[in-house]
């Protein structure tokens, strides 16, 4: 993609009233616009980072076997009064309105409702279980306060799961399942080391939920890190009962900030109950379906790596979901035929199927050199007068550069691609 | 695929309130399922059937310049008071919420306020110009009736471009490519035949807009055909001097029902207009943007379809849009080799990237045929005790089986892929 036809622009500026970091970069870089307080649109580089991560998601949904749907935000006022979860006291969270013969309908906030009556048309014995369903869908939360750029929207793209097992134990077995594919997906979008499984509130179904808790300054959650035992508590259930159950010791937990990047949920027959959603076993009999529900924010991840991925110049993605590889940049100077050596480096690149940003704008190299930094790709490569017939070779996280031959440069990044695979793993 | 792990099941039954053709296949064969009217969840075959519309739209997006956004469904307020469109008396098909701080806002029924607003930030030479931007996005409109399926959604995946001119001459060269554009869609989609171009009202800007109509019966709109030009009228616009205008002859005309599967709109002025969208020219004046907008309705399109190629047994599928391009079914008998046998062709032909769903579920031939005809993929296959070592090779809008070896079975998959390429081309 060419700077030259791409239509936004980086900003020096962003609103007055976006405080969060993770906003002021992606907006100033041009990935977002701010319709109002946590409700954004993703503009074209902002949209291929989310596309990316999903997906990664989706890979590993699909690897444990879930199918993907795609359900609808209306919401039906009378399917969620059998749950008790249409009224305002219990869920305080919902956008309402109404149908032209004045029926309420709702906004989705989540689904465990329309997912549990969907099944159920398709559901009667034993020999159709289990099933995994999963979606990436908009969720909208009426949230009072919504200050902290992406990583708490009232509209926002999530990745919901549900599960329908026979038993308590097929439950608790793909329960695992997911666990082991949330830690790849944390690994390869580059959180793992910063992420970890923190003991949560439970239901009347389990004593505990799991949340993956990203160590981060301005995260909402406050947890208690065994850095050893790679597990932590929220503070919302930390006692001295829960640690003693857990077997962790107080003097070895750290009291941390964290964005919850992922929760995990084992729902047993809160909602087959409520629905009624059954299936026929082996023996004859009529038996509840056993569920769980598992999510992770698409938006939240994004926002939670340029918190912990950015530095005072602008953004460092991560290669496996930085909106390009490449920017490659043309540094105007007297002689004529640099434009044509930048042209034919950018066409062997994007034929090699390299992403490309190509900075060909007739810009200073001062305001070239920053949109890079604010933009954040992996691999920045120069070519200018200086340079001659070589190419200045820079990674973002890095500081030095090098001069490299344009055959140089295609080796290179086929190295870096492939060193590049602890984010892949 | 396999059809024992595929959550969804074909049902004998649909909603007795789904008078449409279309949702009531849709739903039978596992497509969609239906929330309330107008409202549609998809399921895992329905949503790759999207998936591809979406994928053959996208490409002729981006081949006339189009870049991809997402924007968001809530909308606000203030920003549509400045057009006038806020108001419930102007626009009837609003629905409305309120932040907590009882803020109104209101749910995307288009895009063009919001997306007017947001090129402004990044808009000030006639360098930046032309901008073309398009999004897949879920629209909501507050439909008095909802009847026709997934032909009048209340809640409907929509695709809309918004383009941004320096000049009239400018749009109309954008507006004649995206009629090309157009064309091409709906002919890869294999609606071409049936679909024309149809005048209709246009605004304060131009005289007429222009609609995709394409013939069908069920379809809300009545047009005026002269099927030697290939051009249409809508009948809300149709009047003698019309006629005149656009040198058309009563006696020529054919009067049809259809459905508006595209439609694209000169907008001039109205909205940079209304929202101070300028750009300063070469002789350094202020200047207001020339736009216009240009939907497909990505349900709506899939409605259609199924309208058009479907029999009393069930779908026919274009091969560019099925889910699926072969249903392989195994018919169990005596023969324990047989399933190994199946498993193989199944094996093989996913290595061979060939799209299949594999019937291998417990079922009688009767039931398996049946499925096979309402799913409605393009070429079926069957491995029975009477075919031995062969093939039966049926494809769906044909009723002459042959028998095939595995190697003649892959050969002339291609072949179909090749000559399938009517669709593809």
């Amino acid at each position: 993609m060419r700077l030259s036809h791409l239509f936004t622009k980086t900003q020096r500026n962003y609103p007055k009233d976006e405080i969060s970091k993770n906003a002021q970069l992606l907006i100033r870089g041009g990935f977002i616009y701010k319709e109002m307080a946590g409700v954004y649109d993703l503009l074209p580089l902002g949209l291929r980072v989310v596309k990316k991560i999903m997906n990664i998601v989706r890979k590993e949904m699909d690897e444990i076997g879930g199918q993907e749907v795609s359900m609808t935000a209306l919401q039906n006022k009378s399917l969620w009064e059998k749950t008790g979860r249409w009224s305002d006291k219990e869920v305080n969270i919902w956008f309402k309105s109404h149908l032209k013969d004045s029926k309420e309908i709702g906004l989705s906030w989540s689904h465990e409702e329309p997912m549990t009556r969907m099944i159920k048309q398709f559901l009667s014995s034993y020999a159709d279980l289990p099933i995994y369903v999963y979606q990436f869908q908009t969720k909208f939360r009426n949230e009072l306060r919504s200050k902290s750029g992406i990583l708490r929207g009232r509209e926002f793209l999530m990745k919901d799961l549900y599960s329908f097992n026979a038993t308590e134990e097929k439950l608790d077995e793909f329960y695992e399942k997911v666990k082991g594919a949330y830690f790849k997906i944390f690994k390869k979008v580059g959180l793992k080391d910063k992420t970890f499984l923190t003991f949560a509130s439970g239901g009347a179904f389990s004593k505990y939920s799991h949340e993956f808790q990203t160590i981060c300054e301005v995260g909402e959650d406050i947890i208690y890190l065994d850095e050893e035992k790679k597990i932590a508590v929220n503070k919302e259930i930390y006692s001295p009962r829960i640690l003693k159950e857990l077997e962790l010791r107080e003097k070895k937990l750290k009291k941390l900030r964290a964005i919850e990047v992922g929760n995990i949920f084992k729902l047993g027959t809160r909602y087959s109950k409520a629905l009624n959603l059954t299936y026929i076993n082996k023996k004859g009999e009529e038996k509840l379906v056993v569920m769980g529900s598992y999510g992770i924010g698409i938006g939240r991840l994004m926002g939670t790596v340029v918190e912990l991925f950015s530095d005072e110049k602008g953004i460092i993605w991560p290669l496996s979901i930085s909106p390009y590889l490449v920017h490659l940049i043309v540094l105007k100077g007297g002689d004529k035929k640099l434009f044509e050596r930048s042209e034919k480096i950018y066409n062997t690149l994007t034929q090699l199927k390299v992403e490309v940003l190509y900075d060909d704008r007739e810009k200073s190299p001062g305001e070239k050199l920053k949109d890079a930094d604010l933009i954040g790709l992996p691999i920045r490569l120069i070519i200018s007068d200086k340079t001659g017939e070589k190419i200045e070779w820079k990674e973002r996280n890095k500081e030095n550069t090098i001069l490299l031959t344009p055959d140089e440069v295609i080796k290179r990044i086929k190295l870096y691609e492939k060193n590049s695979n602890s984010y892949l793993g």
